[in-house]
Formats: structure tokens, C-alpha cells, sequence
């Protein structure tokens, strides 16, 4: 049995166009002569496709185009995820198996994540009674994402009825740490059950979401046999031998025959392809140039601009975007103040060298100091504070914003997750924008990506000096993060400790000592909801992102 | 038996403060003598709660503060809202029922919305084999909000069982409509049972939403025999003399025995108060002044700042903002540019002086000019286009921001739905700051609103020329919105059935036609979509909001 693992990035709400992505992918398989070929999760409407599913005219038009999809699918098995309503008006996350031109039957997804980013029961409601598929002599069990997930998955009952072979079709969010956690889990399901194991994941960025791919293959040992790219589209192939076996008929789950590919005989051989995996924080990289890289083009952007400060951030997220849409689309600005200095300007220019991108620069202080004259009389006798810093910020998020207008270039932020955490960064000012590339990596990741695309280059991209210079604003004299801020590394640990795990102030006073600090910090993160409100999106890389996943009210009076 | 309808206002994880409140109005029941005191659903932590539920120690402070509620509270029944763990780890929407300074039960929710913008599911375990309660002879059962709106809800169990007496507590938040909806349903609920329903409704502003009372009792005919404010907090005594019963034992539902208050043969009788219903345009009002209100407050704001441009969004918020806060604590600012005419300018300050608010004025030209000669390199051949319009917004927005870092004031966005809706709004320009008064006001209902607030303050506190003049934005010589947008009556129609109804593009060509309008309004508002998910929060008062309400994705191919 040949089965193909059609690793696509589809766009939510682009039913045509995955439309088109999704039968050009049938055909490749039917090239290869495979006998089966099975899509991620929700791929013919993208995924999630959000509040969409409440328009009752989009799932009407998603099963239009699944209709057109089944007449053009022919000498093949094709699996393909999409929206499925019942008469009732209820409407299920299903896969729709397709045999020679029509449709073989639904399974319906049983298990509905909503917690984290996912919303499922908002929209779906569960499957029941789902049916199994008869291959040849083979019984094939079909789920989706989720349904493998908790002990008492659709696996279970798939095994109990006789399945041989599973396929599992998902659209599941990369964060750190999930590759592995996501395979070892497929492979336990293999071997348990005793079944080849076909899981089918989504790849592509979907506003602050990334998919990660790496669609793999278990035997029923639970050793990997094929395993597809990362961050990139991908169709997989795999020949497996599975047992015929009968269907034990229970629950009134209803069995169908599909057969094998015609030319199933005389094909050629594939060999087992087991594409490597990268590295912890190569993953991380990729997964910010992939989510960059789609945010821009699927929504219709080429270019991009950024505030360049000789700061490691930013010289982080000009590398980043340069591999995301190339050099020759991306803008540097550098916005001097009086407090900037020689020696951040010249390496916001040798960065700007390296990279070789175009590099521009608008000095702020005559627009700074007319704010000043104009707020003067009010302002007269106040001393000079917060407010003036975050005037030079919102002077350079003007600046940078008037270039898109003007130009049509997307606006790339440059803040990071440890200065999003606790309200170091300045609303309308080094926030504004449409896209917050590191906006989930703390400072620690930051210096280890540099590292990395350092390293990855062969040669100091991001210039040493930037590396060491100690963080710092520049929007007073003598400014450095550090004056208002624990070191990044206690930082970090506090705000992984509060924002991933969920820990109360005692617990990470307990952890790591230093009270006062881990009060503080705490402090500032809840005090710092509103402006996170107002953040663009980004890509999600840790297991608890500001975004979807994190929910909490903005008027709050708890304080632990 | 005298039941009191304790209509709170608590603050979202406040648990002391709440607390305190909590025993104050149990206090306050007993000087009447009531027997039974009622508060609304999670009273003791707020409602919503959010992402604080998925931190265990604030459940365990929950229960914490609970303990020390159930110690005080003798001589009467106190039904309690609060967060209920269970010992696999689960939680539980529950209601504590006290009495004796003892636990005499607790109830958890059944139904949990998972809809709109309720995520209940994310949180809570729905409850299952809840107790009712033996009240002197009178079977009495408690359920929480959406427990009684499904058509199998748990009334249904509860009459079956033979309670006489349901109470409801809840923290359903306001919507156009909904006062009316809500209490034709309970009283259905109560004619249908043959009971006495006694439905606590919470009261207050978190965020986006706003509780707004109206706590109810209906007699088992159906008829209301008492209501309590709109907006505000109260609490309503009722006495009721339902019949004896007992309680069908029926799936291990538990029975617990409840005592009447000890003065309960001496007291006097309270009259019925029923308080009247506001119209509908005043009760839109009332919202938007108790959110705003509470907005301000709960975050530790006193003053707010808003900038006023002779228009007449920023009048009504200005009024609006005086009702809420006061007028010693509301500052407006004009900044007049070289397209401002003399009338708009006057028009402000007429504003200013009817609601004798504190003007300040700080021009924007030369701040403007600045920026312009500062970005003539980089725009030197480029035609004048909406960048310039946006820059001066951004000033304005900048200039606001500075009042608030310098002064501490909270500021107060002026734009309504219409704009929010097609993107007519400057996004880190007219759409800076904490809290956007009538985000979800359409501008038809502001014109409805101006003209209540002017003939309830007895004459034209919003001056006539600012209602009459056509809406511009003078961003440009000669500029009117309706250059730019189809006139507002059409434009607010298009979005109701796009926004409110989810109705397809050829839907609302088919209802309205003017296919060329519609199609072009559609896609501005799904253009927006960047612009709106970094707009602050602000007062919901349609059913469906741009907030928790609406989760359409920004990368979105659909276009139906």
C-alpha cells in the first residue's frame, strides 16, 4: 500500500486556492502511483479558520468546493480535511475520504481541544460513530489531531474494531519542544495498538500560529520509517505492508471498500525518505522566518520596513526578515537621537552592510523638540520623566508608519517577549506596527538566535559588538535596561516561571528567592495588560504565548 | 419567606474587596430579616475571570476567602457565586449556599456558554446531580445563568423534583434587547414551572462588558412582583409564601434543610418595589456611562483626557465622560490643525464650557511641518496621499499619550463602530488610548444618543451645529466622510447585516442591493481587521462587538 503525505500550506478562507493546491498535490501522488493521499487537518478552508465557521455561507461554499474537488479526484484515495454541517445546523471538523470520483464517507474529529490557542467547541460539535474504511484487505482507520491526544482517543476504539492502519490528520501548532513530544506520542500509538501509524500535519504561519510540518510514518514497533521536511510544503511518500485483517462490526460504525491504485502492481519502488530534524534553536529560527514569511505574502505584502537601532532585536529581526522575503525587501530606518550613540548608528550601518539591505535614515530630534515647544506651556514646570522617552519612541513608530502609508510596506516590530512581559516598550512607539516577529522570544532566546545565524553564516551577521553591548534604550543619558530591570537571565526565569507555568508569587519566591525582585516583575506583567492588548500579532514559539493563548482580564485586582 | 436580591458590583479578582462586599450586603439582608440573601454568579471573584482560572492558587484563594465568608455569615442563607475544585483537579462555576456559618450545599453550573463572547468550556467541568434545597417546607433550587436558557435546562429537573421556589444567579451582560429578552424568559420560566423565580443579575463594568442588573422576581403566573435598578447596585426584598412541597427524590439528588430567619415571625412586610425600565436609548447611555465609569475606577485611574474636535464623537463621549467620572475629572484637548475651521474650533469650546470641563489647546501645524520637512527626502516626489491625513491624527495621538504619561489621566478614544468597522480611523492616531468609549456605537445611534443626552439635560448641552454639521475628519481641505464612505444611514445598515448577522455579501445585495456599495464596505471591513485587533477595549452594547465577540482572523482569504 502506497501512501503519500501531502504536507501543504494552505491560506484560511482561500477555498479556491487550496482548492487548487490540494488537486495539484492529488496529482503528484497519482504521478508516484500512490493509493491513498491524505491532507492535514481543515486543508481545503485553512486553518483555524476562527469565526468564519459562524458564517453559514462559508461552509456552504466549503463543501461547494469539496464537491468540485471529489468529481476531479480520480484513481486515487484522497483524504482531505474540511467543514462538514448536518441537518441540524451543528457543524463538524471532518475528513472527507474520497474514492474514484466520489465520496467514500466522513469521519467526524471526537475530540475538541479549547484550551491554550484552540477555540473547538466554540464551533464543532463532536463526532459520533464514525466509520472505518476497508483498503484492499486492510482496515484503515481515519482521526484528526486532537482525537489522538488523551488515553481514551479514537485510537482505542480503532484498535478494538480491527485497524491496521492509522492516519491521523492534523493541523498542529509548532511550539518549542512539540516535534518531539508530538512523535513520541504517534509512535506510542503505533506500537499499542500494533498499527502503521500516518500522521499528516499542516505547515505554513497563520497570523501569530506557525505549522510546522514534519509529517511522519511509525511502524507498528513505533520506529519511524519516513518522515517528512519542517517549515516547508512537502509530499511524503511511503509503502507499507500492513496485515489484512476483518472489521469487528460494534457501535453500529459503518465499514466501506476502497480499492488500490490501478497501476499498484507494476510501480517502482519508493524509497523511505526520513528527512533529518534540525536543532532545538534552528527550529525556533525557522519557525520566525516561516510564520514572517506568510504573514507579508498572505496578506498581500512585499515589502517590509524596520526600525533599525544597532540593538540585538532588531538586528535579530532584520536577519530574520531578510531570510523571510528576501534582501531586496527589506527597509532599515535608523532614527538617531540626541541619546543615540557613534557607536550603535555605526552598527545599525554595518548590520544594514551585512545584510545588504537598503538603509535610510530620519533624524528625530527636530521633530522631538517641537513637540517639546508645543507642549511646553503645559508641561512648564513638570520634570522631564517617561513621558518624554516615550515621545522619541512614538516620534520613530510615526516615522516607520509613514513609510508604509506612503510606500505600501508592511511594519515590522522589534520588541521581544521579556520586554513585552513586563511593559518595556512604548505603546504607538517601538510597538506600533503589523507584525511582532519576537514578540514571544525572551531575551535569552534572542542572544541564542544570534548565535545561531551567526554561526549558520560562517561569519558575525550581527555584528559582535551588538551581541555585547549591553541592552539599552537610548531615550535618556547613560540609559540601560538594566537600571529598571533584573538581569535578562533572572528575568526570564521569573517570567517563564509566571507566564508558562502558571505560578503564583509564593511558588516562584520559593523557586528563586530574591522577593522583592520576583514581586516587582509580577507587578509589571499584570500592570502591562492593556498594552499587550494593543500589540500586533506574532509568532508563537513557547508553550504560553501573549495572544490567543493567554487570556486574562486587564481590570484585575489580583495580586498573587 | 423573604428572599433579598444582593446586586453587587465586585471587581474581577478582587477576592477581598469582593469579599467585604459581599458581607456588607449580607448584613444588609439581615437587618431586614430576610431569610434567604442571593448574590449574582462568581460574585466572589468577578465575572469573567478569564485566564485567572488557570492559575490553582487563585482557586485556592477563592476557596480560601470563602471559608472565612461562610465563618461570618449567621442567622440567614447566603447564596454565593463562586469557584468550586474538585479533587481530580476540575472546576466547577458554582453557587456556595450557606447558612448557619456552615456549607450547606453548593451547586454547579450544567450549562456552560461557549459562544459569543463566553469561553466557559476553556474553564469549567459542567456540573452534574446538584442538590436542591428544603426551605422550612418549601423545596428551593438554585441554578446559574445559562442554566435556565437551554429548553432543556435545569428547570426542567428541578420542577420534575417539585421545587417551588428557583433562584438564578447570574452575570449576563448587557446588549440592546437584552433586558427584555432575558425577563420574558424567566418569566415563561416561572409560569411554566408554576414556581416563584428569583433571578440575581450581576451589575458593573469589567473590560469590554457591562452587567446591568436588573434583578427580577416573577410569581408562578409569570407577572413581575419586583425589579430591581438598572446599573447601579442594589439590593430588592421580596417576600413570597410558596406552597409546601416535597422533593421527588429522584438520581441521587441530595436534600439539605434550610431554616427561616429567626425574626421571621415578628418582622414587618416589605412592599414589592418594582423600579421603572429605562427607555432603550437611555439604557445604551447608561451602559456606556458605567463602563467607562468602572473602567476608569477598577484601574486605579482618576481623570481622564479625551481630545475634542468640534465633531460630534468626541461630544458624546465628553458627556459621556462627565456622567461617568465627573466633570472636575475630565480634560479636554483640542489641536486644531490649518484644515480645522473656526466653527469646529468654537464648537469645542462651546462643548467644553456646557459641560464646564477643563479645555486645553495645543495646535498641531508645527509639529506637523516638522516631520514634513524631516521625511522630504525619502518623499520628495510623492504625490500628498492619506500618509499626510495620518500623521496628523498620529500627533494628536502622541500629544494625548503625553497628557497621560506626564499627568496620570486615562485616555479616551473617540471613534465609533461605523469607523472601527471600515477601518475610517488612524490606527496609533485617533485610536490611542485605554479605553474606546463607543466602539460599538454606530454613528446613526450616536446621533440617537446626542440627541438623548441633550433633551434629558433640558437643552442643547451638545450643541446643535456639532449634530447638524456632515461629518468630517479634517485631515484635508474640504474633507467629509461621506467622500469616502456611503452615507451612514446605508453604511450602518450593510454592517448590521454583515457585523450583527454574519449575512453574505449577495445576502445583503439581495436586502439593500447596491451591490458595488456593499461589496466595497465588506472588504473594508475585512481589510480592517489589523486595525481593530489593536484598538482598546470599550463598552459592548450590540449583540456582537469588535472584541471577544468577534474572532475573525487578519490573514483571511475569504472574500463572500
Amino acid at each position: 500500500m502506497r501512501i503519500a503525505l501531502a504536507q501543504i500550506n494552505p491560506t484560511v478562507g482561500d477555498l479556491d486556492g487550496n482548492r487548487h493546491k490540494i488537486a495539484e498535490y492529488i496529482r503528484r501522488a497519482r504521478d508516484l502511483s500512490a493509493d491513498i493521499v491524505a491532507f492535514p487537518e481543515c486543508a481545503l478552508c485553512g486553518y483555524p479558520p476562527e469565526d468564519l465557521l459562524l458564517k453559514k455561507h462559508f461552509v456552504r461554499d466549503n463543501l461547494k468546493t469539496l464537491r468540485f474537488l471529489i468529481a476531479e479526484t480520480k484513481h486515487i484515495t484522497a483524504i482531505v480535511g474540511f467543514i462538514d454541517p448536518d441537518a441540524a445546523g451543528n457543524i463538524y471538523n471532518a475528513a472527507a475520504v474520497i474514492s474514484q470520483g466520489k465520496l467514500a464517507g466522513v469521519y467526524r474529529k471526537e475530540h475538541l481541544p479549547n484550551y491554550g490557542v484552540f477555540d473547538e467547541k466554540r464551533y464543532f460539535s463532536p463526532g459520533e460513530q464514525n466509520p472505518v474504511w476497508l483498503f484492499d484487505s486492510a482496515p484503515v482507520g481515519v482521526s484528526i489531531c486532537e482525537d489522538i491526544w488523551p488515553a481514551d482517543g479514537s485510537h482505542i476504539w480503532q484498535a478494538a474494531v480491527g485497524v491496521r492502519v492509522m492516519i491521523n490528520i492534523s493541523s498542529s501548532p509548532y511550539e518549542m519542544g512539540k516535534l518531539a513530544t508530538r512523535r513520541k506520542l504517534v509512535a506510542a500509538r503505533a506500537k499499542d495498538a500494533g498499527v502503521y501509524f500516518v500522521y499528516v500535519n499542516l505547515v505554513g504561519g497563520q497570523d501569530e500560529l506557525v505549522f510546522d510540518g514534519g509529517s511522519c510514518v511509525m511502524n507498528p514497533c513505533g520506529k519511524m520509517i519516513a518522515a517528512a521536511k519542517a517549515f516547508a510544503e512537502d509530499i511524503l511518500f511511503v509503502d507499507i505492508d500492513p496485515l489484512p485483517g476483518a472489521i469487528a462490526r460494534r457501535e453500529r460504525r459503518t465499514v466501506m471498500g476502497l480499492t488500490s491504485s490501478a497501476e499498484s502492481g507494476a510501480r517502482a519502488a519508493v524509497p523511505n525518505r526520513i528527512e533529518p530534524a534540525q536543532s532545538k534553536i534552528e527550529r525556533v529560527y525557522r519557525a520566525l522566518v516561516l510564520g514572517t514569511r506568510d504573514y507579508v505574502a498572505k496578506n498581500g505584502f512585499k515589502k517590509v520596513v524596520l526600525g533599525l537601532s544597532g540593538g540585538i532585536d532588531s538586528a535579530l529581526v532584520a536577519a530574520i526578515a531578510v531570510d523571510a522575503v528576501g534582501r531586496e525587501n527589506v527597509v532599515g530606518v535608523t532614527m538617531p537621537s540626541q541619546f543615540t550613540s557613534g557607536a550603535t548608528l555605526g552598527d545599525a550601518k554595518r548590520l544594514a552592510a551585512n545584510l545588504n539591505i537598503e538603509l535610510v535614515s530620519v533624524a528625530i530630534k527636530p521633530v522631538y523638540d517641537r513637540y517639546l515647544e508645543q507642549l511646553a506651556p503645559e508641561f512648564a514646570k513638570a520634570a522631564l520623566d517617561v513621558t518624554e522617552e516615550n515621545l522619541q519612541a512614538r516620534i520613530r513608530g510615526n516615522l516607520l508608519m509613514a513609510f508604509s502609508n506612503k510606500k505600501g510596506w508592511l511594519v515590522l516590530t522589534t520588541g521581544n517577549k521579556s520586554e513585552m512581559a513586563v511593559g518595556y516598550c512604548t505603546l504607538y512607539g517601538d510597538m506600533s506596527g503589523g507584525f511582532a516577529v519576537i514578540k514571544d522570544v525572551l531575551k535569552t532566546t534572542v542572544y541564542a538566535l544570534a548565535a545561531f545565524k551567526n554561526a549558520a553564516a560562517g561569519y558575525d551577521v550581527i555584528p559582535r559588538s551588538v551581541i555585547e553591548r549591553p541592552p539599552t534604550a537610548e531615550l535618556k543619558a547613560n540609559q540601560k535596561d538594566q537600571d529598571t530591570l533584573p538581569p535578562y537571565d533572572v528575568l526570564d526565569e521569573i517570567l517563564k516561571a509566571y507566564v508558562e507555568e502558571s505560578l503564583s508569587l509564593a511558588a516562584i519566591v520559593k523557586k528563586f528567592g530574591q522577593p522583592d525582585v520576583v514581586r516587582r516583575v509580577v507587578r509589571m506583567v499584570d500592570l502591562s495588560e492593556y498594552k499587550r492588548r494593543q500589540s500586533p500579532p506574532g509568532v508563537k514559539i513557547t508553550p504560553r504565548a501573549f495572544g490567543k493563548d493567554w487570556r486574562l482580564p486587564i481590570t484585575n485586582g489580583y495580586r498573587e
